[in-house]
């Protein structure tokens, strides 16, 4: 359900740190009880000639979208709390001298969302523990 | 105007499935009206090392991303419903043993678009339906 | 902050001309006082295998989605005349005979936004002055 895009200039990950960083932004969701296949990183390399930071050619940066599908926050004050929080994620990976690195999350509706031809089980349901204990969907009668 | 950007690792599509899947998806919108160059698909192959599905390297994995743009859904049931709807396009094309595949939509504001220098007539405009009709732009006077 | 996803088919853009728009897009925030860093411009070249519009493949086309986070228009007015801003500074690019374009404008939430590491400073602050000034993002006491 979070959809993490990160656009970034060659050499910025090594091979070992793809999916580090990636089970790292998964952990994230993870830890409020989402089930971890929801979560998806998307890298995608861009080259320099490609990407421009203020009109000017980048040599080294990260921008990353992120998409949040169905737990929006519900005030300022969580709002600036996620942030924070994911901010911290990413820090070891890019805080670097010369890397520019920016993200923004963009919040939806968790009623335009379907996952394996299924409609997620509500928020907090017995049928969301258990896609999220055996980590994989599976047809739910609605009333658990 | 609805743009699909369609993220999937390699060998998910023929050549021949992504035409076809563009235009199942064209199709769900030139029902409800809209001019058939409204709807844009694009394909983005990702290549494992780069896509993550909780964490761990994606074998076989679509994740589309829906910008729906002017017409947005009136409430809790119609998104429901369009949900359902797009899942059950996509579900010929994605229902393979080991495929996971997952979408969401985004809404946004119709003030906020123009197509070839235009701002796109009003829905159920006369000028829509000319746009629809002859599947293509061209200036009109605001008034019909 | 503005974020530009600029997907083309081959050949619409020569060497020369992405500098240049990507200058002529940060202009249009510069003047708003926004730092020129703020502006993010990716081009993506996609095949016209993989850029469909209205379900026929593209041989000359653009899609551009454009993510305005903390700075969204108050009402319907001020969103028309954005989007006709910003189709001003597209048409020089794009109009041309056979060239499909079409672009959008998402509005997130300037809560849910950083840059290398920061919260940026709030919108017309003494801080956010300095960022444009020096175009560079620095710590700074959340007072000013």
């Amino acid at each position: 359900m979070p959809l993490w895009t990160i656009y970034h200039t060659p050499n910025v990950f090594s091979g070992k740190e793809k999916p580090e960083l990636a089970n790292s932004i998964t952990d994230v969701y993870v830890a409020v009880g989402l089930p971890r296949f929801y979560v998806i990183t998307v890298f995608k390399e861009i080259d320099p000639d490609d990407l421009y930071v203020g009109g000017e050619q980048a040599e080294t940066a990260v921008r990353i979208v992120v998409d949040h599908v169905a737990r929006t926050q519900p005030d300022k004050a969580a709002r600036e709390r996620a942030t924070r929080h994911l901010g911290g994620v990413l820090r070891p990976y890019l805080d670097r001298p010369g890397l520019h690195w920016e993200f923004h999350v963009d919040e939806t509706s968790g009623e335009l969302w379907m996952i394996n031809g299924l409609v997620p089980p509500p928020m907090h349901s017995e049928a969301e523990r258990e896609w999220a204990r055996t980590n994989r969907s599976r047809p739910y009668t609605a009333a658990v």
